[in-house]
């Protein structure tokens, strides 16, 4: 560790240029942990946190990691998908989900614009509005959210840590729809269990603000009503005039499967 | 036209090399053409058939579709996604369409590997064996051929043709499981209907042998029972003992429902 507090044995390249690199990562990583970590003491009933990390540090991931979720109570992290050309389950990435797991804190996956081949494969079609909305919102993102998953799965990774809990927003990201059709990677995939398995373990979903019963209904099937967390990706899809919480009466669940999906699943994920 | 019976005026690129690889693709297409309806002639109860066209060459494809049409008695034809490196609603492929719109002919949209780019980039993850059911069987054929569907529907040629009718077989490839994600494309989209509208003009649905009902409801939803065609993907995913026969008459459907999803859909689409 040098005098910045960054540990230069762990950078795979130790240039001076990637070591300025990772200053201002872990710099620009700490920054907004701190902020949300002073809003949620002002107000404790309000919010809650999911960590910042400077990915493509991996160890230094895992060390703000843990100054995250042991001083400054945040709840878990979030990861954006691919980091330059190293998708999640690149071997890099461990130390950030042995800390997780470790911690027993949860990796959001966040969607992110798939990589810049696969947009000009892919996603560009006509007019930049067009190709924008394809390879983001329309379907892009969520493809290359989905993807992610499936790639933690097969990398054998809630093998090694079965206690690893990862969330998937946009009820499970589209892949969660064709999971009878992965079952033929079963009979090739190597793993310990079938991956239906994984979905009912190391998966909790939630609905970012798409209320929709027929999304969630097929989701429920899949991983189970205990899995299930409600969100309304306020400012984004939200929208005024209480149609959040009427979803909430109205998607079909009751008693303890109702309030498990409004708050009581989240809360036994983190501890409260 | 030359003495191959190529008409060389509407080769993009009519090098000689050019010239060449469209004769050897047009023979290729013409004799599986040429044997199918040898077998349907021999017996035209059991089989029918679908044209295999030399789809690099649109405008012979337009001419080889007729042909296969008009004087073979064929029912339509198959498309396998991307070709080289264009999308099928690449404007060079427009003759393929105008034609099967004017014949009144479907276009089944068969899933291919996804582009090498794509592979490296998303479904490369540890074997061999692994990276080729992901990128195949495991969900990437599927995404590539739904996306396809999506690219034409972008592309405005349900527009342009609205008569003309597209076949997707899993149960709509991915990607129809998330339609109501991509709404967000109507914003943008500049088509004069929202997408919703298109997979219940131009869109006709069949499972691949997925003999799945939950699968089926929601296909059902989306383009209607009136566009459900009954397949068994034999000899793949079919199995012996009559499981397919059985889904049939478990699938949830009945009296006209049922009746058009096993044969009637398929026989009011293509002219019986």
């Amino acid at each position: 560790m040098d005098e910045t507090g960054l540990d230069v044995q762990v950078l795979s390249v130790t240039t001076p240029a990637m070591h300025d690199l990772g200053v201002v990562s872990i710099d620009v990583a700490r920054r907004p942990n701190d902020v949300a970590a002073a809003a949620i003491e002002r107000h404790p009933n309000r919010f809650q946190a999911l960590a910042t990390l400077p990915v493509a540090f991996p160890n230094e991931s895992a060390r703000e990691l843990e100054r995250c979720v042991k001083t400054l109570g945040i709840k878990g992290l979030m990861l954006c998908g691919r980091v330059g050309d190293r998708n999640l389950d690149d071997a890099s990435f461990a130390p950030i989900f042995e800390t997780a797991a470790a911690l027993g804190v949860p990796v959001l996956l966040h969607p992110r614009t798939p990589d810049p081949t696969m947009r000009k494969v892919s996603y560009s079609v006509f007019s930049p509005e067009v190709d924008n909305t394809l390879a983001q919102y329309g379907l892009g993102w969520h493809y290359d959210a989905g993807m992610q998953f499936v790639r933690l799965v097969l990398s054998g990774i809630f093998d090694r840590l079965p206690n690893l809990q990862v969330i998937l927003g946009h009820w499970g990201e589209v892949v969660l729809f064709y999971v009878d059709r992965m079952k033929s990677l079963d009979q090739v995939s190597g793993l310990k269990h079938p991956i239906a398995h994984y979905l009912r373990r190391n998966l909790y979903v939630t609905g970012s603000g798409m209320n929709d019963p027929t999304y969630m209904a097929r989701v429920t099937e899949i991983v189970g009503a205990d899995r299930l967390l409600f969100s309304t990706d306020y400012p984004y899809q939200y929208k005024p005039g209480g149609e959040a919480r009427r979803f909430l009466n109205e998607c079909g669940l009751e008693g303890a499967e109702k309030s498990g999906f409004a708050s009581e699943n989240w809360l036994r994920l983190t501890g409260g």
